[in-house]
């Protein structure tokens, strides 16, 4: 297994990524091995100051970066010898089994539908994001800024996106599924929500519950939040909000705790022919660490194969 | 000045909206009666309870109800004697100057739109929703429910009403206007967004400042939020969720004491021919006496005329 990671990828680049590869390294197997595409001149300060042997790790050596400013697309062409499209390269190729990077979120998404491609079947791939539950464990939303604008089969097909990530890596049984909407009755919500709850309503792919609503995001109605990548971006940038002011203000408790983007290790891209991650922007060790173990997880799992014969 | 208020609307009908008149009664001047609509035999108990004079009330008596799960534009139409059609007939006659209730939200927008009906030039009326500033005071996020598919035109519309409400009623000089989006730059967002900032930015009736994101509902960028519907809906329960948590949890903090809707008063619903505001189905005493001085405040301004001259 080789687990791609750009380590020039976020604000702490490259060393948030070293210390983050040198910690995931300690907890995965021999035959588990990550490969770091990036600068590797300016990697090896890190592992020095670690005392940590750099040979225990693959170097696909690099100085080419896209920025986080950068527009995705152009990048992507202009520059082939990037980490990210370096990454994607090898993704393509199978030199690699997955690719996960903390940068440029667009640039991620571009080069994930350029090189690897959409797995055959889906219109659309969509950005997830763990939720945490106030019960306990976690939840995932779905699309949360991939397609800004949606059909009712883009949600359809989130729904079943959603649904075997939540239960092939969030190990939930029959995950339920539910429709971000204005109301919970079938009449409610604006043309693209009714017109999906009448989709969705009729669909043998996975266990729909129905509409939801704003203030059920953290409960246990639905496992799986599906809603377009617009309002479902607007969501995840409040409720972010509301866990860095419980920060600031010093309250202590165990399910803003949960909210820690640290703990999620990034947000899947589903639907695409191979496990991709795009993590935070701010990630730090601990974040690049849990996102490597996710790559980890979504290969174990074989996720993307099981996507590709539920769509086929 | 005659403020109106129907009692029967809400969960503690018609006990909280007795005491919340009550309340209001003590803090109004002379020249300023409010007028109970709904079932007089039921308010009189309450009034004896409180040792206070009903007749220092005017009534209009009837025994006639919109419930809370009622469809709004049927019942409006087969229950012209219900508490909220009453009202809505009287401030159309012009034997009330503002017209509020804790009741169906539903009914609340269809009577307002069928009675005293849209401003001359206005395509859609909004309802909006205060929201707590962290640096100190408040600002308005519409359209909140009242329009879950938007045009661009609407949202351009909703600025403007935003705008007029913000300087006239929060006192906020050159209110700044941000459109709720998925990103800061101009080329973010979806098909409404994009096409909508492309309008707004031309706009002189009002302030633009550009984008703005989930992450931005609370600061300082925007006193104005705009966003259609759905988006306005949805992001509202979600704040919801967290304001209830935080007390659950027993939080206790200065920024989220804010977030109390008892000191709003309720959703004025902006672009229609009379001050109406929608109360929260739970609306205790203290949220029923804000209702009443924040429908005198909407009287005292004048706003209806300054929105209906600027669109003129």
């Amino acid at each position: 297994m080789k687990i791609g990671l750009d380590i020039m990828g976020g604000d702490f680049a490259p060393k948030a990524a070293v210390l983050g590869a040198i910690a995931a390294y300690k907890a995965l197997s021999k035959d588990q091995a990550i490969v770091l595409i990036g600068n590797r001149d300016q990697a090896l300060p890190f592992f020095a100051e670690q005392d940590f042997n750099p040979d225990l790790f693959e170097f696909v050596h690099t100085t080419d970066v896209i920025g986080m400013g950068e527009h995705p697309t152009k990048a992507i062409v202009q520059k082939p010898n990037s980490s990210i499209s370096l990454g994607f390269r090898l993704l393509k190729e199978k030199k690699l089994d997955s690719f996960s990077s903390a940068g440029n979120t667009g640039a991620m998404l571009v080069g994930a539908m350029f090189s690897i491609k959409t797995i055959p079947g889906i219109i659309r791939p969509a950005l997830a994001t763990i939720v945490p539950k106030l019960k306990s464990g976690y939840g995932l939303m779905l699309d949360v800024g991939a397609n800004a604008d949606c059909k009712p089969d883009n949600l359809l097909q989130f729904g079943a996106l959603g649904s075997l990530y939540a239960e092939n890596i969030l190990h939930i049984k029959n995950p339920k599924v539910g429709l971000m909407n204005i109301g919970e009755e079938e009449e409610k919500g604006n043309l693209l929500s009714m017109a999906t709850h009448s989709v969705m309503k009729d669909t043998h792919l996975y266990n729909f519950i129905g509409n939801i609503e704003g203030r059920d995001l953290f409960n246990s109605k639905a496992d799986v939040v599906v809603c377009d990548g617009f309002t479902g971006n607007v969501m995840l940038k409040l409720a972010e909000t509301f866990y860095i002011l419980t920060l600031k203000k010093g309250f202590k408790d165990e399910f803003f705790d949960r909210f820690n983007y640290e703990q999620y290790g990034g947000s899947p891209i589903l639907g695409v022919n191979a496990p991709v991650i795009i993590g935070h922007g701010i990630s730090n060790p601990e974040a690049i660490k849990n996102m490597i173990l996710l790559s980890r997880s979504m290969i174990l799992s074989k996720l993307v194969d099981k996507i590709t014969a539920a769509f086929n």
